[in-house]
């Protein structure tokens, strides 16, 4: 077992997500909500207005740390997760970007060549320290009631970004890179490996309590892509930081990776709501599983959402489990039937 | 086994589709590529440019025609697929769409109510005589060189776009309709089938060899909405069809459902570059499978492209497979790696 160093979560109230991704036996059922400091809560959309945009949104401590709590106080999650982004990497690398309303994120300049990888700097604490002070301002105004969330995205899935200059259905120019320039990949993503290691052990040493790595776009790649170009640089970074904080490692889509995944170095697997609750835990050898409701689900009635509920959890079982949805929350969902689906949740008896 | 009407295909002089979908034993492992008709052949392009836009272009057989039989020649592909799309169907319903450039399909009325499900007329030969005239005309132009593929999008696909309006990442209020409104959806799920086995018997009668059913937006349902919403009417319209013509079902990431669809009546199972061909051959029953290689693939030079075919070939074995891509061609690719990947496959020897 590791000792962990981050002793802010030996004095947290409700440590119910930390236990269970230790593997520790817990009363009930912890649950948090990916996307749940988000538009579906109309406290956030205020808070939001105050900011010039999403970028200055990112970059503004106070805001970040305001919209973090409110899921907490609101609909009683058992985890807050810092309000930010996984891109304020690639910028703090070099490549600034712009969120263009209703088509996401837009890079001016992406990577093509050797130079430009080059160019690249590794990120530190100096270019990031508007998280850091989210987190150590989330920190105290969260007063240890739950444990804080620190994340960031995967190697592979800012790579992506960093090529693509954009979002995409397919990735196929990020995708392109690898097939014709595999070892200026691994530069680069070698690269982006270690500023991510710099900046979540500067993110545990803030306050974070656990940490959770989006690999939002592992499904665009083959399986052998996967394993040589993303999980091999996410098993470095779980290496580094498990020691600090408990890692989840979230790869959506890359349904045939659960066995391998498992064998690296992370405490916990993040499901999407494509894969069967028993195959995962055949597969995960011993490690805790989060995820894994369809976000649509929250469309449905209560007493849907109730059966669901009741099925999900007793198909992952009432140990090394964290519910939670299989993918962010969808913004048009109504916020009582977010807080219901956290209710069903923690009133579960198994 | 299946009489199969279709009496075109025993004057085939090239039938290696054919028997492979049937489960004969083949001399070499057949080859056709999904959007092989499509912008990667600047001759496509050229004929493209003749029409007035994209709708126009679907609604003229002549030159339909002319780009469906441009891969049979350029390439060397043992089959020739209709040049078509998935949304003739919701058109023919009456829901007109357009085609919008950089932007995709986008439809002015969806489906809210009952009463415009009621208002859907089901499709028959009359809305739908352009691809049938193009299908005639190409099998004529085609000389039996090789058997000609109909195809539909799968229900639940066209369901999605008659609800959403238009491309979606998530497809998430198609997927609230489902969970809002289960009996409507199966309503118009059944509308749809109705319309897409009338339209398939005809694209057989007018000289399709073979049909393939497109699900392409299978991968956002949670497994048991694909059973109930997806599957079942992909199962009726195989069992109606596949009397008539072998039927492939291409269920993109249904990752979990192969040996599911293996229980239906499709003759064939389209498989997406995420899916282990042991591990579909496993889970297939016996089908015949199609499929794999990852579309960025053809990106990469001719040694890893040769690399990849020889591995996927041995993978999938020497019968019951019909080599294809994963997905469809990405219009950047190198027509001359296109031909390339093609003649991989019909020159390999196991």
């Amino acid at each position: 077992m590791f000792i962990y160093l981050n002793l802010f979560s030996k004095m947290i109230k409700n440590d119910l997500v930390l236990r269970a991704a230790r593997g520790e036996k817990t009363e009930r059922t912890p649950v948090w909500l990916m996307r749940q400091a988000g538009r579906v809560l109309p406290e956030y959309r205020a808070t939001r207005s105050r900011a010039k945009g999403f970028i200055d949104f990112v970059k503004s401590p106070d805001l970040a740390c305001e919209v973090t709590i409110q899921p907490v106080d609101i609909l009683g999650v058992d985890a807050a997760i810092i309000f930010s982004d996984i891109l304020v990497i690639p910028e703090a690398m070099g490549l600034p970007y712009q969120m263009i309303e209703s088509k996401g994120p837009w890079f001016e300049r992406t990577i093509k060549t050797k130079a430009d990888i080059e160019q690249l700097q590794i990120a530190g604490e100096e270019q990031l320290h508007y998280v850091l002070d989210a987190i150590k301002l989330t920190k105290t105004n969260l007063n240890d009631r739950v444990p804080l969330i620190g994340f960031a995205g995967a190697p592979w899935t800012i790579f992506a970004y960093m090529i693509e200059g954009s979002g995409s259905k397919t990735f196929s120019q990020a995708k392109k890179f690898l097939y014709t320039q595999p070892e200026l990949s691994h530069l680069l993503l070698e690269k982006i490996t270690r500023s991510t290691i710099h900046y979540l052990k500067a993110q545990v040493k803030s306050g974070a309590d656990i940490i959770q790595l989006f690999d939002s776009w592992a499904g665009v790649l083959a399986p052998e892509q996967f394993y040589e170009f993303s999980l091999q640089y996410i098993n470095k970074i779980s290496e580094a930081i498990a020691p600090l904080a408990p890692v989840t490692v979230f790869a959506k889509d890359a349904h045939y990776a659960i066995g391998k995944i498992a064998q690296g170095g992370c405490n916990t697997i993040g499901l999407d709501w494509t894969i069967d609750p028993a195959k995962a835990r055949a597969e995960a050898a011993g490690k805790t599983l989060q995820g894994n409701a369809d976000p649509c689900l929250l469309y449905a009635d209560e007493k849907t959402i109730k059966k669901e509920v009741e099925k999900m959890l007793r198909a992952f079982g009432d140990t090394k489990y964290i519910a939670n949805l299989g993918h962010g929350l969808y913004p048009d969902i109504d916020k009582e039937k977010v807080k219901f689906f956290v209710d069903c949740i923690k009133s579960f008896k198994y």
